[in-house]
């Protein structure tokens, strides 16, 4: 049984102390599994304490980030390549110091709208220096779960298939996909297809409307995707994520284009998509055991 | 590459020779590749000559008929079930004298609303003699394809996994399935999860729209359908079939309830169907191959 | 806001007294708001102990019922349709007597396979019969809601449009129709679009999925029908059904083909409709807010 | 009936004489009525031989821009903002020369990602201007017609709903919405029930896949789209846009964050758009009478 997550930012952008843990507890109220949280940093947030408080509510949690334009593993300035590596592994760090087992987003590049067409040798650049940082994952206990996202947020890696070959590129075993409905809906051919397609590397799902709101108010056929992870058998964390412009993270919100307010009370969303996704992924399950029901006599 | 047919109750319910050689000309105008048939009694149709003018057309051919009451295999009573028999073998034989392969339809109980549930003394009776049917079948060169079809047309075998269950029972290697979009509407969970648990024994597949008219204006979905069928690598034939009260078969008509004049200009109806079915293959390969595609830079 | 009932034979077919009262309970249990009951014979039934029970409980009751072969009001038949005229009154009466406003069902013909296509004259006897007997529950403080079934069901109302058509001529403002979705997704070019066009004279409408089992586990395109009673502003009772073999009707399970398990524990099935319910209609109603929102700066 | 359309970047990013000709030979060869350019610039393009040679093809024209960041209407920046109005005003007289009546796309604000959330003020500047540019427009026998696009491509106008709120405090009768489904597929609710919301103020239509490739080979469920067009009575333009890293434009290629290579053959792309929008909307059609038809006995 997949674990269900919810994106931190559906709570608050802030890393205050306090903010963080009221951040678990409405987390356990709404009655998710799991929190994803970006990076934190350690100088400004007492990371043992909230690794207890994570413990103590029976939470689990993933840390996912998107690589500054000074830290694009990508690029070829050596400098700014090697930042992207020193975020990779303050993140691998962060990730094991909270008791999680999973970095996720936008690992491959630089996180936002690119200016050139990608070209081969930034992907051999990116997966070169993932081969590398993988090994430290590892080491730490974690994996590292490429985020495919879309055309203006990234221009390596935009679907399944193309994450499928560069993690065959990379050639590790400790790296895996990190799929999201919201990016899914703009660049593959079918949601569906693609989590079949993808089966054996699928690490990390976010479950996200296509205009990043209340699950089912938008376009993505969710009962397609439930089916399509069911026939796959995947049963590892699936994360709800969602932006609002009520709820505003200087770097974020601006790279991901987030200008209306698609809702204001955040239990009320995170309750619905909790419900959402739990019938969903129930009335999932009863079809695919109808579909190979022989009802016998 | 499927083969596109075509039922010949789109160009007439008549099976005189005149007639039977119009649907042969109308079906290639309108640019199929095969001709289904009902079954035709060679007391009353020259076969032999319409056996060479299927062939100088380079059409294809199946046979496809419901058993009658007074011909289901599945009863207890014995003459009824040697009747059954009987219709079955002057199937295969008129199949073959043809030049086709494919014998279809509702061949394990007989076609119409049954007044009983199911039993499983009438499963094995029906299956212990398909099982010896097939072997006449095979001597043929000809298949047995099982129609799966609704619950008001058959008590036996309403959805694919019964059917597989059913094959597997029979244990013959010469009968398979023979779907339609249209049954499978009405029973299957789902038409692209039942064509994927099914994928190593469909032989046979109507394409029909939920109300039997004009493809595309009812509720299937037919994207997903050849979805399906392109991943299971199905390229084996595909026939279009619809009804209207504008051509009424007596028996037929009846026990499909056909009491609606869904179209009236049967060319029009199989242009459309053809072109409706050529552009969904096309587009379903194509996206396919979108979906597996690493976009090597 | 819809009041969401369930038909009682989710429960149970019996109409011994307690098997009823334990109906009412059960339906309250699950959250329902409404019961649909078949006719119950007042003969057999403490008919004001059970409406007691209904209101103490808060519940709504409807009744439905389809005619049968020897009370069909369409018959040219006179002592058949004086017959159907008859049950019809005696369901009004019930219904008042429940405190019931609705008689729901299959009431322009008999329910069940017809061995004939349609007429005019048939048409217009049940058209003539029904203008009278809404005036009966005018009376009564009771509307007649037309049930559009599927073609195996009945010959001569099978779309909306049709029933549009009937209504029309009947001439009452007392008739409406019942639209079901388990029908629609047979008959209906499209359920969203048939909803839109027969906007104004729905009185009722059946929840059940396309082979009658587990919301959401079949063919039929909820949240587009959901999207569509919310853009019609639709608000009146929206009534769950599911048939499976576990519960046997002798005369309902035979003529609606009822030969498969789709469910066995039945309280689970209504705790899941009832969820899907609900959320689906709190999703179409966001959805419905949102698409006509301007997001105002 | 609409006319169908296509993006003139299909053929070609080139506005060398030769190659513009070329693509209304390509336009017409691919069976479309309308070719939508770019801007043009008269002093390097021959627009009187152009208009002769689109007439002499009897092909309508429209013309598209997105304005530059330099030349963005919205701005506070009075010079930023007037030159916007010189880019608006030189559109519409080129529209008017070549014979088109139609300006659309990116009019509101620049194209591309913006860096800040809009403002009341940015709203109101934005809308001032264009009731003024919409006389200019009106007088040359030009409706503006503006492109809703999503949060990556302008921050102001991302839904029909708030193109609605707009048109209405502009006050112009001569401003229309643009619609694309590229577009509509990350931010309208439901591409359906949008364009019904808009139904009255909807002057020109963008037929795109979600990946901007094959139609029908993305997530974008044109079956709905056309139904919706259809039952709103839309009988204007509809254009095909599609676009591939096999034709770059320097300026519009990276705004659209273009880097995929979906096609190559683009004869073979429009053959099978143009097929694909013609059953499209003919099946639309057809379903739209079956929902109304009363199917007269």
């Amino acid at each position: 049984m997949s674990r269900i997550g919810i994106h931190s930012f559906v709570w608050s952008a802030s890393s205050a102390q306090g903010d963080l843990e009221r951040t678990l507890a409405n987390t356990k109220e709404a009655g998710f599994d799991l929190i994803e949280f970006s990076y934190l940093d350690p100088a400004n947030v007492d990371i043992g304490r909230l690794a207890k408080r994570i413990a103590e509510l029976d939470l689990g949690v993933a840390i996912s980030i998107g690589l500054p334009a000074d830290g694009d593993i990508s690029s070829a300035d050596k400098a700014i390549a090697a930042h992207g590596v020193e975020i990779l592994k303050r993140t691998i760090a962060l990730t094991r110091d909270l008791g999680g087992q999973k970095v996720a987003g936008i690992l491959s590049t630089s996180h936002g709208l690119q200016a050139q067409a990608p070209t081969r040798d930034q992907w051999n650049r990116s997966a070169g220096t993932l081969a590398k940082v993988a090994e430290t994952a590892k080491a730490a206990g974690v994996t590292l779960n490429l985020e495919i996202v879309n055309r203006f947020e990234s221009n390596l890696l935009n679907t399944a298939a193309q994450g499928l070959a560069f993690i065959e590129d990379i050639g590790s075993d400790n790296i895996f996909l990190h799929l999201d409905t919201f990016h899914m809906n703009i660049e593959e051919a079918d949601i569906g297809l693609a989590i079949r397609h993808a089966a054996d590397k699928i690490g990390y799902v976010h479950i996200g409307e296509s205009h990043r709101g209340f699950l089912g108010t938008g376009n993505i056929d969710f009962a397609a995707t439930f089916d399509a992870l069911t026939a796959i058998g995947y049963s590892d964390d699936l994360s709800f994520e969602s932006f609002s412009s009520e709820i505003v993270d200087e770097n974020l919100s601006k790279k991901t284009a987030i200008w209306r307010n698609l809702w204001t009370d955040n239990m009320e969303l995170a309750r619905h998509a909790r419900r959402f996704i739990a019938i969903g992924l129930e009335t999932a399950r009863r079809k695919a055991e109808l579909v190979s029901s022989s009802h016998q006599l």
